[in-house]
């Protein structure tokens, strides 16, 4: 895989992390202070970033990728643009047109057919309205924020980091700055990740930074939520957000999933819609926008083995392991087993759904060679998470995070319990009974219902999840001090000896209960589709104005155009046909008779990733008619009998048959396309 | 269809609604007083919701409908449920669990192939968050809005008819309420609904309404806008709102949509996807809610001629029109082929939509008898449409509006036109060249744009938009002021005769500029999935607590179960490979080897509406392998080798065979099912 060329001047850049990988784990292991491990990652990060910059400029590339080109596609053809533009447009909000909105619903119903179907996943559909209280449990009202800076007149507001960035790259750029100041700034900006509110303070002041637009000065930095907020009801009294991912609809309704799953793990649960970020400055197109699509899944389980991993097993991926990053190495192409059987992947279970991402993927049109899994390095993991895996592609804006793969443990189960005083847990039967000392508060009803009326049943399922630690402590308030206070969500409360007791007691168990372990795939299907479509973006040999999107035909937009090769009336009654015909076996296609040579024609249906084209000219109006069927990535075309034609488009676009079988089975149609022609 | 019985004691309320509908026509004939005519509609629409009330009462109803008992089902099997229950629950909000999800999934994609496969429309997917001028210029802004009253002291809020119906209804109820008050309130309560803010505040006054929880004051009338607001942006200074409806996404990509027809029409563009309304006091269910998924069409045409209308005209419907409600006469079966000809429906177009309506209605499981095609009449519609029809289904809350079907003229382009100053129009070929008389503003560019900066753009805009009228004028008040004062979406500005000028000239026309008139369908998913449910709900004879959902296999969540007749070992490789086999076919299914009788899992089944149920027994592991296969309506079951039985359901629930034909080709199996002992 590695050229000896490349690998010698990369040779220093992987010394280089690999030592300061080395001295993070040393001071991990000496359990050094936070901060100085904090910034010890932040500086193998930066060295990390340069060698993977330098990795990606200098890998051979075999096509010219021109993003404008693209884009002008996109754009012109509809696949999607800017939302309200007629009205000014707003950033980070697009609409899909009837291409971008097909090919998306395509690669929905292909993850529904690959998870929620193959999988026996149980789908919910749930609010995107969310009250407050819920994302509070989750963490989100607290920490789900960016750093921004406002003009202090004009109150425009700026993400910190991306304004950081402009002002010290602009001084970079400046010919009377210092080469000590550049490389200087250089270190600060692979750093800027990294940063907290502080550090970025100081930078601003440092280099004196100010609005750019106006030159007014700005704010110091501000946490902004990036949630959408509003209210529910009339009152304006009930906050309420958009949600900023699909999950806790799953995490709330776990008790109903359990008990439509007859009480049983493992199980998993599924969400496909739409979830809002309130970006402070949205851009790279598709890839960080204000609304977007998600398919999420909730993988409840006990154990981490997984019955069906041994039929995955031997699908090899591209790993980019915690460790191989720490130290320098590139990412390793291994089976899912291997990694499993090495630790590298935590679990089966984690495995299995990699494996799954990664057939996904491949089935939608992402390039194998452009698909990496990324491990989590420690300190980029969520407190709570065991393990975390992103799927990423490769695109023009460098690795573009396009699923996340992570072990939640019992995180969020733990949370909704904590804020409602109802437990999310299952139970599991005992392979034997137990005998077990049961420690548990019993509560005077009567006395805690007339001393706390309506506050007494959230005092009363509080005392119920108090855990051991709780109830010790309960018990000893009770005896030393004569009371003790309990924390609810609906506040605090003096519980007295009369109120409340501590008993215990031996029970024989048949069953344990336990809060399961979650698994999150969690799927960005707006960064999917544009990486498929980078992929995908294709020029002509000897013609780059001739481009299409190679897109598989179970994903395409549509399956197949109908072209009368001229005006001719004679050929309107088989058109009709034909596009009759297709409908009946479910093909969805386009006729194109708009006037235009066929080649330029043809040119169109590449332009909208149409994988076949049915041609109908003079030799189908005779007996036996016969029409040619043409492939759109070799441009090859077969003739054959009209009769034939609406089953074989059928059969290709449902993967049953491939175009070798149809160009063995039918004559070549020799007649060359007028390719130069065509491209106008 | 009519029992004279019935008819006889409908005669007199039939008779008054007609002499009230004669007084309507006579008044709007005579060009009386608005307020008149009001006035005799609002004691139109009350006679005619009496003889709707007891028309209803009176039909004779061979099945006894408990929603309770419906309820119960869906919420234990969880099809749906409120949301966020765990912390204490929304209002107006549910989430749908793995059956609901499913139903409406699978009613989706049978809409999909119906309209977007079938008719070959343009789908798109766009902004759920909606900037202000978008909703300023459809009219939801001022008008989107309902009345409210709040608690002066709490702040709770009311919805102001639901308020003043439950006091009537109360005092009504009392003992020492006297017969001819009781009668009054009975009239009041029936024009309740067409009442305005002043009538309705009057009643507040006169009855001395409080509010209902804490008996304080009560605001008067509060328009109460339903849509939800937010900020898009940290800024603060975007407001915007989660869009009312889908269609405002369709007509603001109205030029996208047709350079991608290449400028063609007519066609039509679909979206499906969630809208949002803050309903003030959500209720009965899913019919009345805060978030709701919507399919709606945007069919835009020059002609209203459809070239399909001939596929559909002998659909027979039950069409209830505006006529007929006027005249105190039942709704009437005919074909929609004489209801054009008879201009009964407006045009071809629209009643090619209503007929396909129908037909979808009919393929998701609506019962024919329950369907009916309702018009509007002239003063329920808003002021732009032409006509336009309800499909409404009748559930135990009466008659309810799930299709809107409206022929909105060119109102929603013209609007966005007016806004933007960009002409929302379509080119059509004359069939011969025009010579006309061209009258247009001149603007001196390079003048305007000195004088007026930043806004020269859309000034130039909106002096190109300018009617015929409006450019009178404007020469006129040069001519006689020397100035003009120009209105647009930024201002109103003083021009002058060094600014513009008005220019008239001769020109050959080829093309004419014309804005489309649009043909609306507008689905509500919810409501169609509420009366499905209510329309599929069935008891089995002599066994009222086995029920279950009659639900088409088209849309059931599941297509067929997979049942071992009991936990013995032999049975699961059987199970396995037939669950195997029945993905390899795209088949939904469920296995349940929970513990049983195999009745009772029958049970569960046709609880969760799933039409066949596929038993592995002991004969089932023997030579020749064969398994039972039933099915959930007749209860009958077939005996059939198990290599055939994969293909079967998947025949069956694409419905390419019939239950008749399994019937007939293979052998009744007989065993009993136990069903009395399986309703535990």
């Amino acid at each position: 895989m590695a050229d000896p060329k490349i690998e010698e001047i990369l040779a220093p850049l992987r010394a280089s992390v690999k030592s300061q990988g080395d001295l993070v784990r040393k001071l991990k292991e000496e359990k050094a202070p936070e901060l100085d491990i904090k910034k010890a990652v932040a500086e193998l990060k930066a060295r990390k970033k340069i060698l993977e910059d330098k990795e990606l400029s200098l890998a051979p590339s075999d096509e010219i990728f021109d993003r404008a080109k693209m884009e002008d596609l996109i754009k012109r053809r509809f696949f999607y643009d800017q939302s309200f533009a007629i009205y000014g447009g707003i950033t980070g909000q697009f609409d899909f047109g009837p291409m971008g909105c097909a090919l998306k619903s395509n690669m929905i119903q292909l993850w529904r057919k690959y998870f929620i179907l193959q999988e026996n996943m149980l789908e919910v559909d749930c609010s995107i309205l969310t009250p407050e209280p819920v994302l509070k449990a989750s963490g989100h009202v607290e920490r789900f924020a960016d750093l921004m800076t406002k003009d202090v007149k004009s109150g425009e507001c700026f993400r910190l980091d991306h304004l950081i960035k402009a002002h010290l790259e602009k001084i970079k750029s400046e010919k009377n700055t210092k080469a000590e100041l550049k490389s200087e700034i250089e270190e600060i900006l692979v750093k800027l990740d990294g940063m907290n509110a502080d550090e970025m303070s100081a930078l601003m002041e440092r280099f004196k930074m100010k609005s750019p637009i106006t030159g007014n000065d700005l704010t110091p930095p501000i946490e902004f939520n990036l949630m959408f907020n509003t209210q529910i009801g009339p009152s304006g009294l009930v906050k309420g957000f958009l949600r900023p991912e699909t999950a806790q609809g799953i995490f709330v309704n776990f008790k109903r999933l359990l008990e439509f799953n007859q009480g049983r793990l493992p199980f998993a649960a599924a969400q496909i819609g739409n979830s809002f970020r309130n970006e402070i400055s949205p851009r790279s197109g598709l890839l960080r926008v204000r609304e977007f699509t998600m398919c999420e899944i909730e993988h409840f389980c006990d154990s981490k083995d997984h019955p069906k991993f041994d039929s995955v097993k031997d699908t090899k991926m591209l790993l980019y392991s915690a460790d191989n990053q720490e130290q320098g190495r590139p990412a390793e192409i291994m089976t899912i087993g291997d990694a499993v059987a090495k630790h590298i992947v935590n679990n089966e279970t984690l495995g299995y759904f990699m494996a799954r991402i990664h057939l996904y993927m491949l089935a939608v049109g992402i390039d194998s060679k452009k698909l990496r899994f990324r491990q989590h390095m420690g300190n980029e993991m969520a407190h709570y998470a065991c393990d975390c895996w992103d799927a990423e592609c490769l695109t023009s804006y460098g690795w573009v995070e396009c699923v996340g793969c992570a072990d939640r443990s019992a995180y969020d189960l733990t949370q909704h319990t904590k804020a409602t005083g109802i437990r999310l847990a299952a139970e599991k039967k005992l392979p034997a009974p137990k005998q077990v000392k049961i420690v548990e508060a019993v509560s005077n009803k009567a006395a805690i219902g007339k001393e706390f009326k309506k506050d007494a049943k959230i005092i009363n399922d509080t005392l119920a999840t108090l855990d051991s630690a709780a109830l010790e402590e309960l018990e000893n308030k009770l005896a030393t001090e004569g009371h003790y206070d309990l924390d609810t969500p609906n506040g605090s409360f003096k519980l007295t000896p009369n109120l409340v007791s501590v008993k215990t007691s031996e029970k024989t168990l048949h069953v344990e209960e336990i809060i399961p372990s979650v698994i999150e795939p969690s799927f960005g299907i707006g960064r999917i589709l544009y990486s498929i479509l980078e992929h995908n973006f294709k020029m002509r040999d000897g013609d780059e104005q001739r481009t299409y999107f190679s897109l598989p035909p179970a994903v395409a937009p549509m399956k197949c155009a109908v072209l009368p090769l001229s005006g001719n009336a004679e050929f309107q009654p088989f058109v009709k046909e034909l596009s009759k015909e297709l409908l009946l076996v479910d093909v969805s296609h386009k006729v194109d008779d708009s006037s235009g040579s066929i080649g330029r024609r043809y040119a169109r249906t590449d332009e909208l990733g149409v994988p076949y084209a049915i041609t109908v000219d003079f030799d189908t109006t005779k007996q036996p008619h016969s029409v040619t069927l043409r492939e759109r990535d070799s441009m090859g075309q077969v003739r054959l009998p009209l009769e034939d034609v609406s089953a074989i488009v059928r059969d290709l676009a449902n993967a049953k048959i491939t175009w070798t079988d149809v160009e063995s089975k039918y004559p070549k149609f020799e007649q060359q396309e007028n390719t130069k022609g065509a491209a106008a």
